[in-house]
């Protein structure tokens, strides 16, 4: 299977805003998961199976203060030749502007033994052509 | 079943704050559901039996503005004599001033079938003392 | 001057969703205030003046779960004649269905003297095209 | 200044969790900067100043879901010599067990003319004994 990097748009709520204004460092996480989610529709992947994906660390940069309005996120698997966890390079854009880079690695857990699972198990059961 | 009134502390979040300094009016919704999970702990009924509670209608006065620190939460069944919702009334206090009151009312969803069921049955079939 | 009925479109984040897997009753909340800043915008209103907008009273009724996706809120002025706030009668649709239904009431302090002030002083001090 | 290691309680509400009733990645960041607040308090460091504290770095690990309860935060400074930010390490505890751990990199603003300010210049413009 290949994987294609996938942008995604995102709107600032007033209530991602800071008491100075910003969106609030919290809030950039649920723009990166919700990219992420797109990540995973856009390739047929399906979260609700009985493997699912969690996050197991984030590493994100900070780079410019985010306004009300609209973002755009670019996410892509990184080149990181890994057995056991996905890692995603994420980066949001204000206009064309770098605002907020993002590494964020993901396991994949069975949900009715609790193990970890490998990668291309996960690909193997919630693909949706599986039946 | 007698009901009492339970009072939940809760701590006001940074990230609960808008951007000119005061709690954010969806924020609010959130103090309010912490102190109903406590109300139902409270008196033994579990939320994730087969049926289980759903906002379906929500009355909130902001009466002041809340800033960071901590509060509490009165919740107390409403003198209504209601078969198939339960009316919440719950105040807000910052120190011993109501700065905001609302009236929450929940009804009752069977998962398997997705029917409203009454009052009593949700008590019956989620009282921790059931089998 | 003259307002219209605005419709925003709102996404719903995978953060905004419960331990259901239905949207939590605040996050409604905050997809109705995205659709008021943008009623507001439409109509060339600065949130940030001396004067603002403060939310007094919500009423929600909560009709349909909602689900990860795409929804539109439809932002109106009630037709109240009320000298001292704005009541806006809000929509969401999940498609074509009308899943929440609101009603809330919106005062407006000036934030020198924190006296209530007239909707009517609102609309003269943040007009776009005031100097 | 001597800086001490803080714990700060904090309670999951059940608007943190996801749609599998763990608490969500981005809600943990909220608690995070709770923490982090109480921190500067418990050392009389006012945010409110011209210079601010900025979020400029996080790394996170998720080492263990979180559920609906009571939660422990320990801040600590990291012991990294630097001159432009400081480096918060931070571990939140469910019970005794270390469930999230994470680095968290401050930048310090100065409001007026936007420029990147020293850790020191920070304290002493605003440690709550300074005039």
């Amino acid at each position: 299977m290949r994987f294609d990097a996938v942008t995604t748009p995102v709107s600032v709520r007033p209530a991602d805003l800071d008491s100075v204004g910003h969106v609030n460092n919290a809030r950039v996480l649920e723009y990166l998961e919700q990219a992420r989610w797109s990540w995973l529709r856009h390739h047929g992947l399906d979260r609700r199976k009985r493997i699912i994906p969690v996050v197991a660390r984030i590493e994100v940069d900070y780079r410019r203060e985010l306004f009300w309005g609209d973002l755009s996120i670019r996410t892509a698997l990184a080149d990181e030749d890994t057995v056991y966890k996905a890692v995603f390079e994420q980066v949001i854009y204000s206009g064309a502007v770098p605002a907020v880079t993002a590494k964020v690695h993901v396991a994949f857990i069975d949900t009715e033994d609790r193990r970890i699972r490998a990668v291309a198990d996960f690909i193997d059961a919630n693909a949706q052509s599986a039946a």
